[in-house]
């Protein structure tokens, strides 16, 4: 028999509960032994639960009973979560989380005490949600070497650039109604300054190359540009934009990673990704292109995560040493003035001869782009592929031509 | 040190061994200990190869050497497959395989023996070739109570059928292309006919709901009637035909399933997948629709899929037990006749208000279909959800008005 602990019961934790007990025969069956859960932690009082002679207030009571050996963390954020996790993984118990925070900031020091204890730390939940994606690439796509990972990281955003190309709204309205909706937070920042997206990639890059890459490393840009004119452009081009979290694997073992809106050409499994869904894309170089798709978020989709993941920890009480990373100087990471992709690129200026031929020269060979409502004025095209670097001289060149660059979007080859 | 040993050296098998050989230190890592392949059985000599000192010829040396703790069957088909990996299980051998056709025809009694001798039998390969689909059905959504899977599992008549939608080809020229790219066989008849992509639907059915589906028991159609004509009116519609094997639990823990072309509308994350991608979609009670994407097949994809395998027999090499199905009488696969969806239907009939009327009159609320070059004399349109025994009889009450019915095509909602 093996006695589970929940910590939080939020949307999350709760969701958990339900979901454990809802399947309980079946997992157990999965486990190979009875499961049940004996506490849930939480500040709050929940006297008409059906599971109120669970809840406890004290964690010290869940940390010292023997008894316990799985906790799922699903409190969020660093402040309690982390020494929660700490202490109960340096107590020889399991631990798995939805808690992207925590494993993008603390994932490899907790991964080290799991394997110094031989216990499990798992996170299937803090990426994707519902949709299998860490145990796939650590247990499925191990006989691959990853050269790229790219997703669609956040649901929120995807909810409000969807609205924005299939609807017209502008991002403000997009923003309101996904408030309304329940899908954006009241201070939206996380999700639209691309922050919750970026922890997420951390993870993924973390998992796929070895090492521990931390959010403040990566070059992180949110949604809150892109405009309906870029909207409409990209359309033109046969793309949408998309809010993309991507890393991949450079010379000189080295890897670049960033976060950013980016225009992504129709026949890519990524473009077709509507509303609040996710999907995430592995390229290894045996197996090509895999893409999961799925539900990022959400109460029963997160929760059936956490649960896959507690009855992993409690089957393979000593066998799944091998996820892990090592901790690491971020030296690995390359500047990413030297990441390298084709731009879309929207200048003011008048669509004449005079100013395309100045673009050319500056510029190179570009594709123009051409949409019914373009102002008098506004130019918009589509470079070969430069670095960072490159691409921000070549803007300022054309500034010093008297055009301003009034729009950039990296434009991703997926 | 795990010593391992690879029957057959085909397309699959030699790319099993350029894949292991390739990764081995990283794969090491991952099954926590040393590993080399030291047989490979194939009836022909390589006395080239750079692995010539492992080949062998008989089967026995392999069986009777305790130190081969894992076998890979990569040889195909059932004639000598399933005498040896039979043995192989009964000697207490981890067996991996990417043999669709034995796991479709003996999955449950292979699987029954492997936990009875406390071994594994893993076929991650055996469906969506690099795709992970069966480890995370078993190990990640264990969570849901799967409703329904459905996927487009052969990648040869995804192929064709691309083709046709985007090149406006026939049938039989699309074919042609195919065979002289080396995705289809000289004899086609497994991938057009839809045996090969039922083999797959059956594994993912007798996994998802627990009791073995045999492929006689599955109603099967292959695409070899789908025309040019009816791709269009389907486009009309905002869809496409691809070949779907699916399968879905009903009530009276009975499932449907089958495999035939299907109209697919183009908001699904189905219709998107073109050229021989395959894709999995798997509807869990928790999570939602997930969607698992990639090469259905290929000598890198398939290879990575086998080796992954390998490396989880040598891990969990007594933790999987869990991996099973029942053996079953068929008699909760419900027949095909109950199975309902809505139809596209093409008729040969004057396209007038009268003819209209019948239509109308005998199925219902329809939507009428039109395309640029329909011909005169012929109509097409979709009907609400009813069963096939619905449908025929409708079909036949159409007929005796003197209207032929010369297409009909199941329109699946994914």
């Amino acid at each position: 028999m093996a006695k589970i602990a929940v910590l939080g019961y939020g949307v999350v934790g709760s969701g958990t509960v339900e979901v454990f007990y809802k399947n309980k025969e079946n997992l157990e069956k999965k486990a190979g032994e009875p499961l049940d859960i004996k506490y849930i932690l939480d500040v709050r009082d929940f006297p008409n639960s059906p599971y109120a002679d669970k809840f406890v207030k004290d964690f010290d009571v869940i940390l010292n009973d023997p008894e316990v050996t799985v906790i799922a963390e699903v409190i969020g954020g660093l402040k309690f979560s982390y020494g929660y996790v700490k202490s109960a993984l340096e107590a020889g118990k399991s631990v798995v989380t939805s808690n992207k925070e925590l494993v993008a900031a603390k994932g490899a020091e907790l991964l080290q005490i799991a394997k110094d204890k031989n216990v499990n730390f798992f996170f299937e939940a803090s990426v994707g949600g519902g949709i299998p994606i860490i145990k796939p690439i650590h247990a499925c796509l191990e006989a691959n070497e990853i050269d790229e990972i790219a997703g669609i990281l956040n649901g929120t955003t995807n909810f409000i650039l969807t609205k924005m190309i299939r609807e017209g709204m502008d991002f403000g309205e997009a923003l309101k109604i996904a408030q309304e909706l329940g899908y954006a937070e009241h201070d939206p920042t996380a999700d639209v300054e691309g922050i919750d997206a970026c922890r997420k990639i951390c993870i993924l890059a973390s998992l796929a190359f070895g090492r521990h890459v931390y959010p403040e490393n990566v070059h992180t840009e949110g949604i809150t540009k892109v405009t309906l004119s870029d909207v409409e452009y990209v359309e033109s081009y046969g793309a949408k934009i998309k809010l993309i979290g991507c890393a991949r694997r450079e010379d000189n073992d080295e890897i670049s990673i960033g976060v950013f809106p980016a225009v992504i050409k129709d026949e890519s499994q990524l473009a077709g990704v509507n509303d609040v869904f996710n999907a995430i894309l592995v390229r290894g170089d045996a197996t090509g292109d895999v893409v999961f798709y799925g539900k990022g978020a959400g109460k029963l989709p997160t929760a059936s995560a956490v649960v896959s993941d507690i009855v992993s920890a409690v089957k393979h009480s000593d066998t799944s040493r091998s996820l892990t990373w090592q901790d690491s100087t971020q030296d690995f990471i390359r500047p990413f003035d030297r990441f390298d992709c084709a731009h879309y690129i929207r200048i003011s200026a008048n669509d004449d001869s005079a100013v395309k031929e100045t673009v050319k020269n500056i510029f190179g060979d570009v594709q123009f782009l051409v949409t019914k409502n373009q102002s008098k004025g506004e130019l918009a095209f589509v470079t070969s592929v430069m670095t960072e670097q490159e691409v921000k001289t070549k803007c300022d060149d054309v500034a010093k031509q008297g055009a301003e660059v009034t729009a950039r979007i990296r434009v991703l080859d997926y």
